[in-house]
């Protein structure tokens, strides 16, 4: 059987490395046609030692050199530099399927051309449904192109769903471990830093999306992704804060049965499943011992707490180019936050903020979006300028 | 569309009764063809009037003339007595499927002869595959008949299999509430009477299988069911003791992924899936909220406490007509515990003796089955006489 080439879009990150390992455990299976990353030569040219891409791309243009470099033993492997190359790689004919693994904004347009060059779409990267999930999925949906779930909840929503495609959703449960702050009062959460959030992620995750779901953000995002991955109105999708994090997400049908997917926190699954859908293949790992679990407890989200999470709320029911607006100002609020530039609870009246002041579009095309992400971006930079004057 | 005609076996009990509320809540999808009881003339004739069946068979033929009476006034409804009739009436050309609800053996024949006769077995009497498991699912498959469990936790275990049917399965967790004598000790368990096990069921069930829950006999026998049905040997089905009766079983395959079936315990829910799979129909009922839900705990079995679930790996370890053999002892005994002629713990040493007296067979066929079944029942009967002279 010929290999399924695969292009990871963000291959130096958390979901990337995660992905090269499931690749190597089905050498027979599965082949690396390229490597992408921002700014991580050395770990790219690593991953390109050992996996043989036919070719890597390096977005930020100033590390071509570097690259080129490091790479100089290995003449086979094509080396190209700059954003828009990053949005042509996505598009070269060996190409089987794409992992959207970057983080924000920067995998929206790369999805796109992948999309339009009629890849299958294994999607991590959920900003870019959160931007503009109502074009993205139009777009799959005339290319004929799958978007398979890579985020664990929404693979586990995927997975419940598998074979019971034609009936009707009821509600879409979707757990939350809570984050970090979960048992914070609101007077500590005044003084938690980003170095407290990222010392316990439940997830082995990248450092913004760890402080997303620390603030609940990523959930807010998580139920727009939900929104357009399963076409269910957000006031059917429930937050269920799960501490134990074993329960990834579940879905009720008409019939009041609820199916669920349960395990270890193990990104590599929904990896691996979004690469083997609809077939299963082993995978190396812990496995879940319920007996080991003390309890498994539910409970609702405090959105006084976590503004974050009724931001999103507001934004889906907003619609429009607001999910957009969101995204942007969040993008820079963490950003800022990892800086010190503002406190916890900072981040959400940024975000507020930023929505009172961005132009709101009800009915937004692709250029609509890109000019929202940037003037979204400028004005929740300006805040924060204001902020620390 | 042509409706769907059913023949219930078994209408009266507690199944049969639930069976009956789903097809009065889908009156333009299914129509009653058969209704069938062992000795309740009454209630079978209440039915009767209400669903208008074209037949009812009453099985203790003395209750013929009774049920005649009470029937007087439907000339179009057939009136059958007899066991043979029970095994004929399955057969009838209209039935499109056949609601296996009887209790213990007597559910065996009539349920092969549906299946020779081609008709869709929504199976509640778990007793035929604890029985000739092998024989009936080779029946079935010979004759492309599928089987549907209506069990809730092998209705769970179903649900979590459909869209997966083709990935391996590594391991079943079945789940078991525990019983109501689940933290007894063992000194306790001395004095308990049946009165005390019927006290509180989490499900609404018949008496002969509350006992068996109470002593986890039933687990065992759902241990041999799920083997059968799902073709998974005994050492890869757990039994997962979770009071909270919320997660109804799960399976785990080659991949980690863990899937499982929630709810409320409402047995309509399995009854309706087998007679509308792969389609699902709205039910009312209850919904799981799992807010309301204190938490979910999972325990090993204590199989030293409770003899009955390891006699019946016992029994599937021997193989053979050995099943069989528990099957027919554990009747007797928990008729016998019913009617305070043996204790709780009594009933595991009246089986485990007769599983030592009674013939094994290695290789049984029919006629094997139904001998082994009254030696074992006389076995049985003989030592409980002995007990109570």
């Amino acid at each position: 059987m010929k290999k399924q080439q695969i292009c990871i879009l963000g291959s130096t990150g958390s979901i990337g490395t995660q992905a090269l390992d499931v690749i190597s455990q089905h050498g027979d299976l599965y082949e690396v046609y390229c490597l992408t990353a921002n700014n991580s030569v050395e770990k790219l040219s690593e991953q390109a030692h050992q996996f043989k891409p036919a070719a890597v791309v390096i977005a930020n243009e100033e590390k071509y050199k570097e690259l080129q470099d490091l790479l100089a033993d290995e003449p086979d492997i094509k080396i190209y530099a700059g954003k828009s190359a990053l949005e042509q790689i996505v598009e070269a004919e060996p190409i089987d399927m794409v992992l959207a693994a970057m983080v924000g904004f920067s995998g929206f347009l790369p999805t796109i051309n992948a999309i339009k060059a009629h890849k299958k779409i294994c999607l991590a990267n959920k900003e870019t449904l959160v931007v503009a999930g109502e074009l993205i999925c139009n777009l799959a949906k005339e290319n004929h192109v799958p978007i398979l779930p890579v985020d664990s909840e929404h693979s586990a929503i995927f997975q419940s769903i598998v074979g019971d495609a034609d009936n009707e959703i009821d509600k879409i449960l979707l757990t939350c471990s809570g984050g970090p702050f979960r048992l914070f009062s609101d007077e500590q959460l005044n003084t938690v830093t980003a170095a407290d959030a990222l010392k316990h992620p439940t997830w082995n995750m990248g450092a913004k999306i760890t402080i997303d779901s620390a603030s609940l953000m990523n959930k807010g995002f998580e139920v727009m992704e939900a929104k357009w991955l399963f076409g269910v109105p957000a006031e059917r999708i429930q937050v269920l804060i799960h501490p134990q994090s074993v329960v990834h997400s579940a879905v009720q049908f008409v019939d009041g049965a609820v199916k669920a997917q349960l395990g270890v926190p193990d990104m590599r699954l929904p990896i691996q499943y979004a690469f083997s859908f609809p077939k299963r293949l082993p995978l190396n790992g812990e496995r879940l011992d319920l007996f080991k679990q003390q309890k498994l407890e539910f409970f609702e989200p405090d959105i006084k707490k976590f503004k974050c999470l009724a931001l999103a709320y507001d934004a889906i029911n907003k619609g429009g180019n607001m999910p957009c607006i969101l995204n942007a100002a969040n993008e820079i609020a963490n950003s800022a936050f990892r800086k010190e530039q503002c406190s916890f609870k900072g981040m959400a009246t940024i975000i507020e903020q930023t929505m009172a002041k961005a132009t709101f579009d009800k009915n937004p095309n692709l250029d609509v979006y890109l000019q929202t992400d940037k003037e979204a971006r400028a004005i929740a930079s300006e805040i924060i300028k204001n902020i620390n004057e």
